[in-house]
């Protein structure tokens, strides 16, 4: 009934994981209003300037910089007004020394123009053939330049990079429809366990529902992946055998979250080594909640071992299981959303050679965000339902104190 | 060409609009699986009290706590044992004085018996029919009661929430497996502008590509609001106000994105004044970028119009638009993913009276987070691609200081 396995840290597992796991390299054509959370297989660079032409930036006059040089409220420059440029329309007035063209904001800059003069620092005369400017502008002012944003060639979006509204926007303002993205990661999920029911069924005694398939699922989604769900498993060597080896035939990752007892999480580790090589790479993570969580590799696809505790396999599967996906993805990092710092409310008691992850509320004091521990006994899923995340006491910590600054991992 | 409007603060202006918006109050039952991101349309009381039975957490032996006091190393006690639990059944064996049943980690304590002794603390004799306990556990020890967790009755998510992966598995946990959520509200998306055209089309002079359908459709998305693009339209008056009116027949809310010259503006707001009552409420925001912001009513339907640099219009659009949805929705909250405290990494100038939002990156430095920012001449979409978000400068400071605590909202 003991269960045997050297404990290495948080860090040191996933450089054990990652070191036999890189990117599918496989990716997919999208049209680029498509590809939102999608990451990048291969860096985009803009096939034109931005500006494509040189723009104004305010609603004014077009003008030679130079004729306003000295002009104030008291002595006011004239300009003759020799037309309108029309927004989406190319410029087809010229504006010479002495004159000036109506721009608006965004429009293209006319010809023989290198400044606007807004609106405000001028006044029409009679039927507004002339105009008084009563400001000086220097050369360029209120003048976007061809290229000023973007040059032709430059990388605008680089490999790796989960696409945001803000992305997509930018790929479409260079005329980018496609872009083309790293599938995304096919996750295997399988609940184990003699007392696991699904959660449309009246729990008899001894029994509990599977939770833990949908946590996951929700998680696998977040970080790009695509969640198959596989139903729950008896704690029976062979069927969870022949399981797993049909499941990884189709899938990218696999995911067991196993029983709590301790001979169920070996079989767990028997299951992973006979998948294939190198098998179990870790068995055991100094983390808590998380110690008995078991990472392997079978024929470059990576499998997961999860605690049956709720609580202990979304932090577990947070740690491990989301960077995996990204990884997978060929993203270069996991996307900030989702970790805020904020000062500790109180306490928290941990021991030292171990990383410890506590449920957290978040609380909002003098413009300062606190993060408060939620304890609970069993740590059930209610722990979690009720916070905002996990704060973070880091590995060589023991423990931490009221008042300092805390990493919470958004849930 | 001058613009008139009475410039009001970002807070006034929204609840100058969310007098006349409430939640649709239109919800839908859905499987509790597929309700990740979606807003309760109700309280939700558990019908079970959970856990439903008395459960170990621990791998062990179910005992009477009694007979275990005073037991040590040196003076175990002596229990005999006289079954085990079986993970998922019912525990039918019974716990009398002197007795223990092996029991494994969440499963079902035995009757009679009001403690766990954890395996590592106890000692097999012989052909293992008997135990020695090396240490004393009180009553109650490594044993979860009935309700512990939750009581049957107790509101375990309350309405107007938007449900996470662990809210979901909580759901599920106690069978509950539909839910009544909120309707998704529809929000009709309207670029303008005669210079603007279809990311497909290449540009010729004077003319620039519609960005803004896309990004605030991505926003709009992350909301838990349906986009319903509604292309380009030219800056005529009439055109816009058949298509919007018939926009607004289908939709819950109508966004414009209005070119960017004053005259253009001021068309989008005598549209929204002409589409029905109260019509124009906010014209003109406190805030930078976003100034020329439009919010309005008609018929209890919000409408939004937003600049149309791609800059202001994704942040006026996080800053109305965003919790219109979610009010829409009956959330009683903006989820807080989404907004981090960071130190200021230099010096950031503004004007009192008013709220400024600048493109900042997030760098983490000895494991605290600084907000850089990041400055662009045109504010062209780019400038977002480059941040991690937008800090906020609050609208009556002069500036900030390198090393204050500024608020990042993530895009």
């Amino acid at each position: 009934m003991t269960e045997f396995f050297t404990v290495v840290t948080p860090d040191d597992a996933k450089v054990a994981l990652f070191e036999h796991v890189g990117p599918l390299g496989e990716s997919e054509r999208l049209p680029t209003q498509d590809t939102l959370d999608r990451v990048t297989a291969g860096e985009v660079r803009s096939p034109q300037a931005l500006p494509a032409f040189p723009r104004s930036t305010m609603d004014g006059y077009a003008v030679q910089a130079a004729d306003t040089f000295g002009a104030s409220d008291a002595l006011p420059a004239y300009l003759n007004v020799v037309g309108e440029v029309r927004m989406g329309e190319a410029a087809e007035v010229e504006v010479g020394k002495g004159e000036a063209a109506i721009v608006h904001t965004g429009g293209m800059m006319p010809s023989g123009a290198d400044a606007v003069v807004i609106v405000e620092n001028t006044q029409p005369i009679g039927d507004g053939d002339e105009i008084e400017v009563r400001r000086s502008v220097a050369v360029g002012q209120h003048v976007l330049q061809v290229g000023e944003d973007i040059e032709t060639g430059d990388v605008i979006i680089p490999s790796g990079y989960r696409l945001r509204p803000q992305d997509v926007g930018g790929l479409l303002a260079l005329g980018i429809t496609e872009v083309e993205v790293a599938r995304q990661p096919r996750v295997a999920i399988f609940a184990t366990g003699d007392e696991v029911v699904p959660p449309h069924v009246s729990t008899g005694p001894g029994q509990i529902r599977d939770i833990n398939s949908y946590t996951l699922a929700g998680q696998t989604v977040r970080a790009g992946g695509v969640p198959l769900l596989q139903g729950i498993l008896p704690d029976d060597f062979d069927t969870l055998m022949a399981r797993t080896r049909e499941a990884l035939a189709v899938a990218d990752v696999l995911v067991v979250s196993a029983g709590s007892s301790v001979s169920v999480r070996d079989m767990t580790a028997r299951v992973f080594e006979s998948l294939g090589e190198p098998g179990v790479l870790v068995h055991g993570v100094a983390v808590k909640p998380g110690h008995p969580t078991i990472l392997g590799v079978a024929a470059g696809k990576p499998l997961i071992g999860l605690p049956g505790n709720p609580v202990s396999a979304m932090i577990v599967y947070d740690l491990f299981g989301v960077p995996t996906l990204y990884r997978l993805q060929g993203a270069t990092s996991v996307p900030r959303r989702g970790v805020v710092w904020a000062k500790l409310a109180r306490n928290v008691a941990s021991e030292s050679g171990r990383e410890d992850y506590v449920a957290a509320r978040l609380v909002e004091r003098d413009g300062e965000l606190w993060a408060e521990p939620v304890f609970g006994k069993s740590n059930l899923i209610f722990t979690l339902v009720n916070a905002d995340g996990v704060l973070k006491v880091p590995l060589n910590a023991n423990g931490l104190e009221a008042g300092v600054l805390v990493e919470v991992r958004l849930f």
